[in-house]
């Protein structure tokens, strides 16, 4: 199933720009009478039926509107320091859209190897991989932050479920992810993956300090993109299996 | 922690190849009394120290024997399709190593898009994900066999707790793989992962005639490897989390 994206709707009328349309048109030859869908990339899916089929700017009436399209029952927000490879961090995020994610954070800490980023392949990444696992809402990619300032904003609000994963195996007592993680629908969880290097004790501290439950996903040695991946599992497999 | 990887044990005396051997001397500059770590990719870790460095056959004493080092308290045999996109293939590969694996089998189904796979590169991919996440067993890699040849063969296993994941939903009843999984520990789990196409039904019939379980990996529509990774995740979170 193929599925267009767009942000412009107007009434019973959608547009799409020119990248969208180009494929629609001339890479798919889609023409005039046909059926397409298309997500709004904040969770609805609508079938319309192609009305121009402009290869810059096609334009389709809305059939049909399916709202949560492929949704999951709660909001996950994972805050991952960028791997130095950006490749992995791009396979993490296509990865955690496949399963059902809300927002991705990258946070830079005291040991990241990796200081700079930029969202903008990242998001088209996210598109891509939403489109393709058939999903109506794109998960949104936060400017970077650091570790602290993210502790410090989500550890504000206490209707999220925070967790940190972490080493310091024996220092700081952890829980195992599953049980950190209790109840699942309608709830709001944000959880930290950090460097290589692991996090500072002092972002450890100031995390416990902020509500931040620490816990460990089990006992092997993770690359960070693979611990993201697992904490996202971990969601994704307690809610639905 | 860096580790050399060597098959050449005799007696108290441990053999590197030309390759790990350039690795230890050339780029790492080990020299003789220093300390180093090998394992033997059946699951033990030697401490020893180098006697002899020479660049293409270095030699060193143990003194040290560490058995069953990294490993998992379960044996698990990953059966997937391989994708047409390799990196993806690679990418399941290196994340069930870290995590915990026994066996990937290469099987080719019905519906697959890659009919031809080399195994090479993957048991170097393999290896190198052993050394970087701390195991003293490397997984094997089966040479390719048909989903069908492959069920025919683990379904005569009794003692195998044998899943197949596959679609079809509403026609084949299908088990959450948490609860087809049950107790874990000293267990043999054998698990098929399809092609982007599925199965057809006469795989998975004649699976479930086998004795294998039909199980759904929740409601995601997951890429093959996505797919296996999460299988992967499944019994791994069940065992430690």
């Amino acid at each position: 199933m193929e599925l267009f994206f767009s942000r412009q709707f107007d009434g019973d009328f959608c547009t799409l720009d020119a990248d969208e349309s180009g494929h629609c048109v001339k890479v798919l030859r889609h023409r005039e009478g046909d059926e397409i869908s298309v997500i709004d990339g904040e969770g609805t899916l609508y079938t319309c039926v192609l009305t121009d089929a402009s290869p810059k700017s096609a334009q389709a009436r809305v059939v049909k509107v399916e709202p949560d399209w492929g949704a999951h029952p709660y909001r996950l927000t994972m805050a991952v320091c960028p791997t130095k490879n950006l490749d992995r961090y791009e396979w993490f995020a296509e990865k955690a859209t496949e399963l059902g994610i809300d927002t991705i954070v990258p946070v830079i800490g005291e040991h990241s190897e990796r200081k700079v980023f930029k969202t903008e392949r990242l998001r088209r990444i996210l598109l891509s991989a939403s489109k393709q696992s058939l999903k109506g809402a794109v998960p949104e990619v936060a400017e970077p932050v650091s570790v602290k300032d993210f502790i410090l904003e989500t550890g504000s609000r206490e209707d999220v479920t925070k967790l940190i994963c972490c080493c310091f195996e024996g220092e700081v007592p952890r829980t195992s992810v599953f049980e950190a993680l209790g109840e699942l629908a309608g709830r709001e969880i944000a959880v930290l993956i950090g460097p290589e290097g692991d996090f500072s004790r002092e972002e450890v501290a100031l995390a416990v300090e902020k509500g931040f439950v620490p816990v460990h996903l089990g006992p092997s040695r993770l690359r960070t993109e693979t611990a993201a991946v697992t904490a996202v599992e971990a969601v994704y497999l307690k809610a639905f299996c």
